[in-house]
């Protein structure tokens, strides 16, 4: 695939034989410093999807809505996720649409099914169908509707000349160092810009250098990260790999995933900011590559059952009998700060 | 990924960005001739899983054990099935388990939920689970038990070591022209052999030139090949690849897909058999392949909106908008035969 100057990063095995594997790019930055550790290409465009939540979160804070509407750490937490919709999620959406005195017609995310199986199962056996509270995006979409509120513009929130995607694609600039970016439309609908890697990396450093006292866009930064981080299972749900590795890193790191093989990680206590793509668009992928990456920088036990249960599995099958593993490739397995 | 000589085959845009990417192996065989078409490694050694039904499914035909049952088409078509355990598989198949004195705790396939929504939905409001029945492969271990019992063998008929096994090794040497194959175990506790992508194709060739005056084995493949193509519904169900091409090509191929990005066709009138394995798993790469080349081989409509729908998309979001499409890499969109 000489067309594609991506580095094989995760291999999947079954039995004696090497089964798939995965490559991609990868970029380590820390603030101030730059680059400290990149896989094939590092100035690669990616569309950063679900991983650039905290991003497009920005105005929402910076503007003053977050203050205006007395928002707490757990609706910056949903503005920032990809959520199941189980009903930890779906209420709190609800709860939040109400004190803006809107509905869920308000929204502009689509409808899905909620991923959550107690959820999906409810929903299933009232004979009802899901609406867009339980669209994995309800609760940024729900941050989006603060925002234009607070500033008195129109409902269409989503049009990519809409003040507030304006106003994202400002801040996108800044902390990405790409002006006037690319976008395209996002499974919610919203406008999802186009970055370089390194551009993406840089912006989670920024992220991660963030200070309280630093000015607005610092204060918002720092006000992200923490909410993401002392929520796990608001930003994802049971069994997602954004939860289960924040519940085990406890604070030493905020991490986000995005569609098609995405993955960003924010780690203040280094100043360092991650993001990575795998070319395929695997999310196994991308979990194992991360949870590898964070081992690394010494945030995460790279023993720990749940770290080791993304690079190396086992597979099991449909009979529990363990068929295969994952294995980090050599060239990501033996990095080092 | 100079460790993986995969070919680039398949693109995924959104927007203005080219998003993902699918590489990988394949190749095209015609029976008498050999290869006319390659892309990637043609000897790359692989694990067909469920592409290889057919063959595993030849001991069934052989032994004498279809006919000592009068087993019909249908039969045979879920013996080559990965389907998704909807009423039209489950019903048959329990039937079949009953015509041979046999039980659903017989299987040794594991319990897997259905992928038809109407049977998984029926499960989860009359708050029952799965069985074995709902497994995808639970026809092939139907077919599995009824040589099984053809045979006076033991009831283990998953272990390598049982005569079934053997029997299914001694075919797969003969018609992948793979003298004692590597195995491992597949997602249903099954034996599933490695073999080089080209010694399938070769298989598939074999399949697709058989015929029914040939002597036992090419009247064998006459059988099951004829038993897929008359019965697209029950080798996979609605909304599935395998399903829905065959419908299309109304008899002028069979073909079938495996785990992990493989995908196979027979295709009887042009004696080609064809083998393809996604690198990276992705089984949206595996179908738009083997899509654009049975259209190349002129045996599939390639303007057909079930051609199209693999081959170019569109992509969809949850509003319904359409968001990004596929695109064949040109190194594969200009095959001709």
């Amino acid at each position: 695939m000489a067309e594609n100057a991506a580095e094989l990063l995760v291999e999947v095995h079954r039995g004696p034989i090497l089964e798939s594997q995965h490559g991609g790019h990868a970029v380590i930055w820390r603030h101030g410093e730059g680059m400290i550790g990149s896989w094939g290409e590092p100035d690669k465009r990616i569309l950063p999807r679900s991983s650039s939540k905290m991003i497009q979160a920005l105005p929402l804070v910076e503007s003053g809505a977050a203050n205006a509407f007395g928002l707490s750490d757990e609706h910056l937490a949903l503005a920032c996720a990809s959520h199941q919709g189980a009903a930890i999620h779906t209420d709190r959406v609800t709860r939040w649409l109400d004190d803006l005195d809107l509905g869920e017609a308000d929204l502009r995310c689509g409808v899905q099914w909620p991923s959550d199986v107690p959820a999906r199962d409810g929903l299933i056996c009232s004979q009802c169908g899901p609406d867009q509270r339980h669209n994995n995006c309800s609760g940024k979409h729900t941050g989006f509707l603060t925002f234009t509120k607070h500033v008195g513009a129109g409902p269409e929130y989503h049009d990519p000349s809409h003040t507030l995607q304006r106003a994202i694609s400002e801040a996108w600039d800044d902390v990405t160092d790409e002006a006037n970016p690319d976008f395209a439309i996002d499974g919610c609908s919203a406008p999802n810009f186009a970055t370089r890697l390194s551009g993406l990396a840089r912006a989670m450093a920024a992220f991660a250098a963030a200070r309280e006292d630093g000015g607005a866009r610092q204060a918002a930064m720092v006000r992200l990260r923490n909410a993401m981080m002392r929520h796990p299972d608001l930003v994802a749900g049971e069994g997602r790999a954004c939860t289960r590795l924040m519940r085990v890193m406890e604070g030493r790191a905020a991490i986000k995933t995005g569609a098609e093989g995405v993955f960003i990680a924010i780690v203040p206590e280094l100043s360092v900011g991650v993001a990575l793509k795998i070319s395929d668009g695997a999310t196994r992928g991308s979990e194992a590559a991360i949870t590898q990456i964070l081992g690394a920088l010494g945030v995460l036990d790279p023993n720990h059952p749940e770290a080791r249960a993304f690079t190396h599995g086992p597979i099991r099958n449909w009979n529990g009998i363990e068929t295969g593993h994952y294995r980090i490739a050599d060239n990501l397995a033996g990095w080092r700060p």
